[in-house]
């Protein structure tokens, strides 16, 4: 979805009927929707009873969610006739682990939940990681229904397939692709998410603008104010984030070309999150809103792109208040040697070579296949002071 | 393949230029090709370069096959300039467990293996089964070449993209559907395996015959001596078990139908491997030996097979020097209930009720969805007598 700030249109993003907005995921029998509304989560059972009837809920959520959110989940699940129980994790990123998997699939296993049971990730991106990765995983792949409560989560993470779990030598390189057979974002939820993680999430907003639709990212220049809010601004917002992200999606569902443009400003932003230790020092969306910043100084530094547009992306993301700036980490960073052996870590690397995403400017994301690692170095040294 | 006892012809099973067999198992993009030869592992370098260009090797293998045959592929693999390294496990079930799986991961992360790399196991079914699901997560899917060092694995566990591990409630609960890039069989390699394991795989060989082709049960009644002696009647038996599950795997690889037809004796079989701790007291083959003999016992008493036929195969099991009964089974066994218990916990289980094969009489197997317990318990009960 391609649009020029002058046809960026945030009503055509919203349902006309007042229900909510369905984006269909097109992945051929791997096909499901998107539903986004206000006060979802009460009708997941209703909606479960419809789509995977027979399937029992398997509940996972963390134990924030758990106090907010998990009543009217499982009340809408008893109205429904639907029998459930409910895995609490911890909150934070460390529950992506392998510990807290093994927990997890214990549980479902020891619940005596079949192939044709429902998994239900209940939460943010964390915990749709890794309920995801068990639900491809016992018996070989269980049903999956996403309830993403944080903005990053209705946005990107729950949208097309990709589960996993940190280990010591990185962040996600052990998972499933396993596409969910229901997403439902409920904007409702996100009144209770923290303004910081709001933040975060709307980071990865931003992020569908920058990749290939500049007239986006100007509506969000002029309208971040009101998706901040709340209202229907916000659902337009993540209703376009969503079908930016399913239309990648179905064109290339594993990762083998264009998909690779949704990691925008991660390869950066990876190595930032592995440097502080995946901890609360610098969350995700937070991590990836510097290397957002850093992908455009770069590609400036590379000749690829304006001063003029990096520009603009550092202001828009000051202006909302994320970080834009190495020195905007609370505490200390690995000098640019040390960040250069953690980007080589990640996972986008290609046979030795250094894969980033960079762009001719804002709308122009592409993916560069063979970046030295010396310039890389030279640039963060730079980016350090 | 159905044939009748008039018409099953071991030659027609071999290559015809002396050259490895070829067994295509054709899965759409997916399909990949199984070889079975004599003297294989010492050309899977060669094998590896020609058909995976520029894959590196994470070999996983166990301490037994490690001291035996390591060595030769090792070998190959340097010769034809694919770099590689070894992961050691120790032998037998208990390695298709967590812990060495989150070691295993680790190591091939840890060797900055890519997902262009390959694992490639070099063992039995332990070994396969373990590595494929680490293939199957590490960066959500690396590639995957099964050398089957065992009988069974080279005529049942390498083929079909099954892989998985044990956890405390059943066998093969957690595990994912990864297909090999390639399967290279070794005849030679089973010159050292031992005798008992061996005639476990003769299980799973006789199996096929027993499933759907009653022409080729009778070759082995006829031909089980020169089958365990070597040379080109084991080499037809093993190519003709292939063929047939490559077969039924490429009709249905996800085990949504017919594939559960591959099951035949497992549901029991299963029972008595947990009864048993999956120890030495009773090896996969041996269960299913037995679980093969009280399927079609089973299916006399329900008035669907002629005894005659039961006996048949119980007749040939034994003189193979397979157990086929539960008192072959060292050791004590829970009663009629307990057996029932873990029955109900295997994963063949569709919304609570028992889904069993059963059959017609040899070769004629088919899938029951609807068996009540108590006939399974009050059979056990005689059974045990
Ligand atoms: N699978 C993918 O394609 C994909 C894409 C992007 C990010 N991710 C992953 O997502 C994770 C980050 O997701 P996240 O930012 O949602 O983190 P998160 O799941 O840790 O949620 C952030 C915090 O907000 C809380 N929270 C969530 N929803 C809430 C609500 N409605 N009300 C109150 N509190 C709420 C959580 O308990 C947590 O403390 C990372 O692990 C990242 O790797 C995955
Ligand atoms: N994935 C599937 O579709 C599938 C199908 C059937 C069975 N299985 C699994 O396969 C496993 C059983 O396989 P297995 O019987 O091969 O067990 P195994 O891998 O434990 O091998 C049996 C023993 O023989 C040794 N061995 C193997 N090859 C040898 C050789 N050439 N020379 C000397 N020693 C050798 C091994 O070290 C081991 O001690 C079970 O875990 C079962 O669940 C999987
Ligand atoms: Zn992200
Ligand atoms: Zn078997």
């Amino acid at each position: 979805m391609t649009t020029t700030a002058a046809t960026f249109d945030a009503a055509a993003a919203e349902a006309s009927d007042g229900g909510p907005v369905v984006v269909p995921v097109a992945l051929g029998d791997r096909s499901y929707d998107i539903l986004i509304g206000d006060g979802l989560i009460g009708r997941v059972g209703a909606l479960m009873a419809e789509r995977l009837p027979g399937a029992r809920a398997a509940i996972v959520t963390d134990a924030n969610l758990a106090g907010l959110h998990l009543d009217a989940l499982e009340a809408g699940l008893e109205a429904a006739g639907i029998a459930s129980s409910a895995i609490v994790v911890a909150p934070g990123e460390a529950s992506k682990s392998f510990p807290v998997f093994e927990r997890v699939v214990d549980a479902v296993i020891g619940g005596r939940f079949e192939r044709g049971d429902a998994v239900v990730a209940l939460g943010g991106g964390v915990v749709g990681d890794l309920s995801g990765f068990v639900a491809g995983v016992v018996r070989r792949g269980m049903r999956f229904v996403q309830i993403p409560t944080s903005l990053l989560a209705q946005v990107d993470s729950s949208v097309g397939g990709k589960t996993g779990i940190n280990v010591a030598h990185g962040k996600n390189l052990v998972g499933v692709f396993h596409q969910p057979d229901l997403v439902v974002a409920d904007t409702a939820a996100l009144d209770t998410l923290s303004e910081r993680h709001f933040r975060a999430g709307y980071a990865e907003v931003a992020k569908y603008g920058l990749i290939d639709d500049a007239g986006f990212f100007a509506w969000l220049e002029a309208n971040h104010g009101a998706v901040f809010a709340g209202g229907t601004a916000r659902t337009a917002a993540i209703a376009t984030s969503c079908r930016a992200k399913a239309r990648v999606v179905a064109a290339d569902e594993r990762e083998t070309g264009e998909r690779a443009l949704l990691n925008l400003g991660h390869t950066f932003g990876h190595a930032l999150e592995a440097a502080t230790g995946y901890s609360d020092r610098l969350v995700h969306g937070e991590a990836i809103a510097i290397g957002m910043v850093l992908a455009h100084d770069f590609s400036v530094r590379m000749n690829l792109a304006s001063r003029d547009d990096a520009d603009r992306v550092r202001a828009h993301f000051s202006t909302v208040g994320l970080p834009t700036r190495l020195a905007d980490v609370p505490g200390d960073l690995p000098d640019a040697d040390g960040l250069l052996k953690l980007i080589g870590q990640d996972k986008k690397v290609a046979r030795g070579k250094l894969t980033f995403i960079l762009t001719h400017g804002i709308g122009q994301a592409f993916i560069a296949n063979d970046v030295p690692p010396s310039a890389v170095t030279d640039f963060l040294a730079e980016a350090a002071v």
